[in-house]
């Protein structure tokens, strides 16, 4: 009887990552974490499984009830592994609120889940930096935040014309609604979400979704798509907009052009933000090349969070920027570099009473930070090399009869193809000046 | 009505990493990643979530039936969150078996779950840093492998007597057993369980434990007493062992000492390892301090695992070590450094009129790789002294009255509290040199 071997597949819509993947993933991570780090922002994480009654207060319904990876644990625990950071953040700023010097700049690159039918640059498992500021209400923090968003790109080789960014105020859309349309606030929310989703389906379509969800106004169309065509000078004539929420926007945008992100950042009240906690500044940033038009990333400020947890409120902002995302973009506009092996200098064994001083040489190296592979197996010369162009190692050292006689080594780059023979302490010294040039 | 307000608590058997936390385990993994990379180890990751499947084959059955995070996902599915890694690694190295150079030298620092009573150095999310080695079946394998294991705890700063290797055999208790001792092998399993757990037992217990499941002979527990207190050069006496796995244990011991490891690492029959994967080698680390007694890390070679999924076969060899572990032993012995924020400039915010000058030498800090935080708010200079001190901040580059006028920055050195007022390119000279040193 032939026995049943279990499968290799990873689990849907997760990613298995090779050694080549991990170096594209660390490269990504590392340019992420230096730009944060260069804002003064300090790295936090949280547990992946987390109370689902967390999510319940805030997040978007879509993502608790459909989306969720939640079950009851051991001890009969609701949990939940976490979908997003935000809740995370806001509970463990809650928690040491009257400890932490304000303001408080902290980042994250934690893994979130998801369940979704995978697609293009959606999986159900995926990392995503975190960047969240609290305690700053000023529109400074706005304006920190979107430079910052934007530095990660630009850190990334993005040119300037590769992304824009799209801002509005979650306030603009419900006040348009509900005191401009006057819609009662089930239709504002049912609106709300047709708008979010607008991008991905027809004009027929979203017309269809909107005379639908307001039957009895058949201007409403027509009216919203004035609204959707505002500028920040028009929109003191849309009806229902407070004096004080167009103030902010403007204020804002002039801000912009202080700080020269004028170019790349856009008002556009079309903007929504799935998540049900952001109350004023909302933004999303969008590829500009025609083939990859959906959002890259995007967040806002969100002023209802700390109060969840405590009786004092904290105002917070932040973005979250998905690996996937990311990499895809950095693929559309070729901006991915190439990854090799960092290995640095491998000891093929030649002889088999070689192992021992092979391994001390091995130690030597790594004293001084060099990386080393020992070869453990003795096999022939030419194996061996070509075990070591596969892994792309830039120097073998290797020891044969006439060195092990002479008491010498043998250095020989594998990209030129030259070699030395010396003492081992010269190789050594080669090795480093190499290395540092 | 007073609202309920949210729990800030993490869940059950985790941690929050805040700042001053993460700072600690980054340092921790990047240790431990240095070390590995410099054998030539290169970095891998799986999902967090696998098919139940998975575990069912190999991991111990405490951990599948008491202690792992299964559920069913909204497919109906059978998942779980991983408990370790090495089924993980297999079911990689299986999948992609044929374009995989070998020797596979592989690690990763995943995270892990297991619903356990969180105690000292056991929580229920961990991370484990997991070194592998596929396609190596001759015993330099295991030289390599604890010559890394020991070489992490070195790079820590560990002193040579502060811990010790033990080594076994996984062959040596079944053949004592089953063709010494003659017992069954139910018996047998039971046996390797309660010798397991022998150290965090008493005498008596143990001898109770031994009695009633062998209790058809009462010499049982003295001849399993002689077997554990069995040398290198006395397993040819003890009763069952097989003249192949003797000579392998010798030769083992004999090797080590060539790569100058003999004063670390002990034989002892005792070993057990709670995986039913291992086949071969199998070692526990212990801290030798008095106060921590408890196994560190340990591992093993397993050859039945790449079989699971594929008709071939190809043996592995690695070892798990945990961060709370890891964090307790460095801690027992004062090996932990002082973590200081690694923030660089400050830049107070004086006069509202200078925040967009402020954000534009942010930024030519930042081109230099320099961190820097912009104050957002302008506060008096006490205050954003006393923030900047809080925030262990290097300098602060500021901008009052006389400097707008001027056209200069005051830069502040805030350990020794001299100053200087230059041109701004002056200052970012001055910083780039400092850091150099």
């Amino acid at each position: 009887m032939k026995e049943q071997k279990l499968t290799t597949e990873n689990y849907k819509g997760t990613r298995d990552f090779y050694p080549e993947d991990m170096r594209l993933r660390n490269y990504l991570f590392s340019v992420m974490k230096d730009v944060a780090r260069s804002y003064g922002y300090e790295e936090y994480d949280g547990p992946m499984v987390e109370s689902l009654d967390l999510y319940r207060a805030k997040t978007g319904e879509e993502i608790v009830g459909k989306q969720i990876y939640n079950f009851i644990d051991k001890g009969d625990r609701e949990v939940a592994i976490r979908p997003e950071m935000t809740p995370t953040v806001a509970r463990m700023v809650a928690k040491k609120l009257r400890d932490l010097p304000r303001p408080i700049r902290w980042f994250s690159i934690p893994n979130l889940w998801r369940y979704e039918q995978p697609g293009h640059g959606r999986l159900r498992e995926h990392w995503q930096l975190n960047v969240d500021m609290f305690g700053v209400t000023s529109g400074r923090a706005e304006l920190e935040i979107l430079s910052l968003a934007c530095d990660i790109l630009f850190a990334f080789g993005a040119p300037r014309n590769s992304f824009k960014v799209t801002i509005s105020h979650r306030s603009l859309l419900d006040e348009f609604l509900l005191d401009g349309l006057k819609v009662n606030p089930n239709q504002a929310h049912e609106v709300s979400k047709i708008l979010d989703k607008k991008n991905k389906i027809t004009e027929d379509e979203y017309t269809a979704l909107v005379s639908k969800t307001i039957p009895d106004d058949s201007t409403a169309v027509s009216k919203i798509n004035l609204f959707l065509a505002a500028t920040t000078e028009t929109l003191g004539q849309i009806p229902g907009i407070k004096e004080e929420t167009r103030k902010t926007i403007q204020t804002l945008f002039e801000e912009l052009k202080t700080i020269g992100l004028e170019d790349i950042v856009y008002f556009d009240p079309s903007v929504v933000r799935g998540f049900d906690y952001y109350t004023g500044f909302i933004f999303e940033i969008f590829d500009t090349s025609p083939q990859n038009k959906r959002s890259l990333y995007g967040g806002g400020r969100y002023d209802n969070l700390i109060g969840l947890f405590s009786n004092e409120e904290l105002s917070g902002i932040g973005f979250g920027l998905g690996d996937v995302t990311l990499q895809n973009f950095l693929t559309a506009h070729n901006l991915l570099p190439n990854f090799v092996n960092d290995s640095t200098v491998y000891i093929p064994l030649l002889d088999e009473s070689s192992f021992a001083e092979n391994h001390n040489f091995a130690r030597e190296l790594r004293k001084e930070k060099i990386a080393v592979e020992v070869s453990l197996l003795s096999q022939k010369m030419g194996k061996q090399l070509s075990y070591a162009e596969k892994k792309g190692y830039r120097w073998i050292l290797l020891r044969g009869e006439d060195e092990i006689k002479a008491g010498t080594v043998t250095l020989k780059d594998m990209a030129t193809r030259n070699q030395w023979t010396s003492s081992f302490s010269e190789a050594l010294q080669k090795i480093k000046e190499e290395l540092s040039k």
